[in-house]
């Protein structure tokens, strides 16, 4: 057997997020359908970041097992000849037994898109979160701030979060304005690394962040918010269409994926 | 009557072009259309740049006459209320009866972004151009610096073309790899700024500078090519996915409109 580790992108839009569904429209239904045809055998994949419904992946990275004996290339161009447009295999390799996609991850990066302006874009319609308010990023950088390092995240925690513990270690969370982007206009990314996420966790941040972008709070209500550890304290969850895995890194002799590294 | 100045985003991709068809699948069919229903009589629009079928715009500006009295917001919010979701009016005012969309422009800029990776991008098919290969960005820009300033432009001019001279003055070309984009990964935008562009130029353009990208011709092959004023010398043309109309400028004294100045 041999273990294969394969980086994706998709557009979450167009699927009903990334895990295995009774209806087949997920990211890893696709997947397994069209390696398992290309392996001639069935084939179960894990990833790094089991994304929901509509959340969008430049660079998610899987592997799976195989007997099939197959040169590189084939498990990109084979397995994407047999995937619908809204993924694609970027890249693929081998790696060794000891390698998993989710457990062998120490940092996964995200970004949340947000687009602010008083009419929604058509071209963006779908990837990028939309706030048609003017905000203040200086104040969600402030309100980051808070949130940076190791806490009990559980006042940005979904309730149907299966981790044992809701401490994460928070390595950036920045906010960076872009106007350079020639179809976006003016954005705004908000940059997160950890080593791993509660469930929902940045799309929470995301919407307590827009709030303090808006006026509505303080910078310091958002440390007020996370220490009371209590969902209902936080703000709402930004939709799912602005949130991006970007990345996700692993040992100096496993594999560096990104799109950085890849494109 | 009143004249009054919309700019408007679309994603090309969703229409037969900006020009009325008998189709009727065109961009301007469509604002017509909506435009006439909230006016009450029926309405003629001038735009600033008649795109192609497939090109997008973030900032396209038009104008028209109404004797209907209406604030401003109704012409944002109704017309968008009116129309498909792949266009919207972002902004309206008023303008005196001597302005004109497309004869007030002192300056257009158009930006035609190319991915640059192995295989292409679920996100950003029909928004971007897509180059497997990689490029030599600099060698890119080497390129364009012949292009620079006034020449007559019938190598990159299509044969369809209307305009009554070929001589064109490019006051920007610029090459600019960015890495910055989470959506996007590494790509390129080639930034073109002019009081007017003939038919095709900057897909013609863009088509060259990516033989120079990929080490097929040499910069001063550009200069070669504008030289022989034959459209044959030049590359092929770039598809319209990549191009995309981001800026109008006017006087000072008439509007500005651009994705920077208005999200």
């Amino acid at each position: 057997m041999q273990r294969i580790a394969l980086t994706l992108a998709y557009d979450g839009a167009r699927f009903d997020g990334w895990q295995t569904q009774p209806s087949g429209r997920t990211v890893q239904d696709a997947l397994e359908s069209s390696v398992a045809a290309l392996a001639g055998h069935p084939v179960r994949v894990a990833c790094a970041g089991r994304t929901d419904a509509g959340v969008h992946a430049s660079a998610q990275v899987v592997h799976f097992d195989t007997s099939a004996q197959r040169p590189l290339q084939a498990w990109v161009r084979g397995v994407n000849a047999r995937l619908p447009n809204a993924v694609a295999v970027l890249d693929a390799r081998f790696v060794p037994a000891g390698f998993h996609a989710r457990y062998s991850a120490l940092r996964r990066h995200y970004a949340y898109l947000l687009h602010c302006a008083p009419v929604a874009h058509p071209l963006l319609a779908g990837r990028v979160g939309w706030e048609f308010r003017p905000v203040d990023v200086a104040a969600m950088q402030s309100g980051a701030s808070h949130l940076l390092g190791e806490h009990d995240f559980s006042a940005f925690r979904a309730a149907q979060c299966q981790a044992k513990s809701p401490v994460r270690t928070l390595e950036r969370l920045d906010c960076v304005e872009d106007r350079q982007n020639p179809m976006f206009g003016r954005h705004l990314a908000l940059w997160a690394e950890a080593r791993s996420f509660l469930h929902h966790q940045i799309r929470n941040i995301a919407g307590t962040l827009a709030l303090v972008g808006e006026g509505k709070w303080q910078p310091e209500d958002v440390k007020a918010a996370l220490e009371a550890r209590d969902r209902a304290k936080a703000g709402p969850m930004a939709p799912a269409a602005g949130l991006h895995l970007v990345r996700v890194e692993y040992g100096e002799n496993a594999l560096q994926r990104g799109v950085d590294s890849l494109l």
